[in-house]
């Protein structure tokens, strides 16, 4: 066998059955391997005729078939059995080769196997892909890390099989060094966990407090689809929403159990955050609200609590609702774009990765499951002013949640006297509001903590660090 | 020198001292080693009529002059201090003694030191220890964790020298095998920030909302004191907030810069929970707000962010409005707390520790720094059913919570209204109407993960994994 391919994917369940097939949809002559042969044989027998393909049965045969420097995109499952395939492959392959991760690695350890490999001459590419099955089929939002060397090489390939933003931008960009793609793509999730609590709050307040049906909420949405708030997400929030179980007859989402999953990429995002000392309240309250609702022991042991009934408005006072709701919707989500880019600003800063913020809300653009016409609006900000802070520090976005802060504020308020649980509203607009204020309690906290452990504080009239002798004559002393 | 002493100290800083001479006024012989010498000397020298002291100035001497078997109480830096010294004496001690680290230790070190020791017959006990210096020296509430053999020897020792409850019960108990205590320990100083956090959001609603100077609020919190909200915390708020900066003549609070820092375990506490799956919103909240206050970058840059200007009520509302945050603080730390027990039991059941909650709750009701009342009520509420799923199953407190509620409600839409952060109190509330209601928003959630990922959903109606063909005919099939 000659080496004919210019990238290999090994691994074939469906996200890497897509994704070699959108690689030969793409005119690449694509090698693909997986350990049950069977699945290597179906996969060029049922798509061949969609390009080039070269079925390999064994790692050797895979490793031949590779044009030089050889690209072998690695889609198995995250933890061991992505070690165990990189370990396998790696004694194959020869300097300068190219091994990408298309899983959802932790980016701790894509640092920990590229810094390994690359002792070996090796490129390592942990490369986020988001968009799901039918993203890596059509074009999804490809976030690869690694060297600038491998991009050059695999870059472009990238470009042709990501998904394109309206303007024609390639979804697919260098994020920076080692586990900067993985990084992105983890806080990518997080971002998606926010995006879809609130909601699911504008949904359980339209329902509860508005009084509506599911399809008039389908509606509802699909309107706000037609704004700011268009997206995906909001998209087939509509459909699920406008669904009918056909067993029942009755609404669909009313037929699904109200216990949701997670599979670990918020709880990460949070994690990581807390390391890097970013507050990201949504994502945390996100992440909470799935497990609390996967509680059905505390929840059915809870149902006696006392409450607020909510009793549903009337019609007119329905709509204008509704439409501070959407008002409510997108001042949180502004926040929790704006806490999610600051914790990929934090992580860049801690380790050396440089990352373009404008750049990666251009990729998110289109292809992954977050794309909206919304991250135009950011990439924009931070094209203008790619020092900026804060997203809040963006004129334009400052501008709209000032707009939008008194609807969003008597959403919350409603939502707590009527007794709908609204985490990720109430602790987007705490956070909006501990930022603005002029000052905070935690002087208070300060104070307390010198007192109990002789932590220290700081003055506000002096430079240093002082401690009062609460013990004793609580005199003022400069601390060490 | 002769085997004289019940147990040593090595490490003499301030914690460290104050330990050793707790044992010593407690009528043990007490073996103090430090690196450096001559605070060993200076330790007996100063303190030396306190009780019995033996000097001893290497390693070896130290552990010659322990009684077998050798209790050996390690008081240095977590981490990889912790670790030298651990090794440095283990090859010295022989098959059934005991060293005793007292420092904050993550849990997760714990067991891995309990396992190495235990492999070389030595008992390894993780013990957190709260009070800070002060309690270190009159009493702290101490959570051993190891085997229940190390207990045996080394229990009556440390039920000499903690605190004592009201009732004469001594505050340390064993708490369970290897990690443990260390665990209980860091979830008690999660609690903490909770506690701390909600403290200083009704601070800050008194002085903006009521209108209230620093001493009137101090006057408040004496009040709260003698009532449910009795604990160390709220006194020691009172005492800060009563003080008067002597330099400068304002509210000691005034001119204490309002920015948090924090050493640590408040996060791994909220880490730790996104890995069981726990809601600790409360304690999320508070490190968060922490972060968010020391971010003056951040902070300059959202000056102008638009908001409300808090208004102060007039006398008579103020004073309304203040019993009113009462309910919310008192509310929200139930919540709290019913949050951190969830925390410890998923922990217990995780790592197979069998924890007693009553137990923890009753050695927290003195010597720490959450020390208060209400601990009492919550060992009363785990003795009388074993088994309580969370606090809010016991039924007094379900009673006090739905007696708070309006006022707890009246209070975060009043601060949401007038733009004062209470990302504490909101969480809580959230954390009450999720676990509360009927239905909650995460079926549309888990609409949305089977639309974009095929993740499958349950049925209210049947057992079985569910999907739905949503880029097909929309039919619904049975998932593997």
């Amino acid at each position: 066998m000659s080496a004919t391919a210019q990238i290999g994917v090994t691994g074939l369940a469906v996200m890497g059955r897509n994704l070699a097939r959108n690689f030969a949809r793409n005119g690449f002559t694509v090698a693909v391997h997986n350990r049950t042969e069977s699945r290597t044989d179906a996969l060029v027998e049922e798509f061949g005729g969609e390009g080039s393909f070269v079925a390999a049965h064994s790692p050797e045969e895979f490793v031949r078939s590779l044009e030089r420097p050889r690209r072998l995109v690695v889609m198995v499952k995250a933890g061991e059995p992505t070690d165990a395939v990189i370990q396998e492959f790696a004694a194959l392959l020869d300097e300068g080769d190219v091994i990408i991760d298309g899983g959802n690695a932790h980016f701790e350890d894509t640092r920990r196997r590229e810094k390994e490999l690359r002792e070996r001459g090796i490129h390592f590419v942990g490369a986020g892909i988001s968009g799901g099955e039918e993203g890596a089929l059509n074009g999804p939002s490809i976030m690869p890390g690694g060297s600038s060397e491998s991009y050059e090489s695999l870059g472009p390939m990238l470009e042709r099989i990501a998904a394109k933003a309206e303007d024609g931008t390639p979804c697919t960009a260098h994020i920076g060094p080692d586990g900067a793609g993985h990084f992105v793509k983890m806080v990518h999730n997080g971002i998606e966990y926010a995006d879809m609590q609130l909601i699911a709050e504008a949904y359980d307040l339209l329902r509860t407090v508005a009084g509506y049906s599911p399809a008039r909420i389908a509606e509802t949405f699909r309107g706000w689809n037609t704004g700011r708030l268009d997206s995906y997400l909001i998209e087939i929030t509509a459909e699920v929403l406008a669904h009918t179980d056909a067993a029942t007859g009755r609404p669909f989402v009313d037929i699904v159990q109200d216990r949701a999953e997670q599979k670990g990429t918020g709880r990460w995002t949070v994690q990581i955050a807390l390391d890097l000392g970013v507050p990201v309240s949504g994502i945390a309250e996100a992440v909470f609200a799935r497990s609390l609702s996967g509680h059905s022991d505390l929840r059915e042991a809870a149902r006696g609590l006392a409450g607020p009934t909510a009793t549903p408005l009337g019609e007119r006072e329905a709509a204008a609702f509704a439409d501070r709701v959407e008002q409510a919707l997108y001042a949180s989500k502004i926040v929790s774009y704006t806490q999610g880019f600051h914790q990929i600003r934090a992580g860049s800063e801690a380790y050396g990765w440089n990352i373009d913020l404008g750049s990666v809300a251009s990729i998110w653009r289109a292809g992954c499951i977050i794309r909206a016409a919304f991250l135009d609006r950011i990439r924009a900000a931070y094209d203008a002013q790619p020092g900026l802070l804060s997203l809040l520090s963006d004129e334009q976005f400052a501008e709209e949640i000032g707009a939008a802060q008194d609807d969003w504020r008597s959403v919350v308020a409603e939502a707590v006297r009527q007794g709908v649980p609204t985490p990720g509203f109430a602790a987007a607009l705490s956070y909006y509001d501990g930022l603005r204020a002029d000052r905070l309690p935690a002087a208070l906290t300060q104070g307390q903590r010198d007192f109990f452990g002789a932590h220290t504080y700081r003055r506000t009239d002096r430079e240093g660090s002082f401690h009062t002798l609460w013990g004793g004559d609580r005199s003022e002393v400069e601390a060490g």
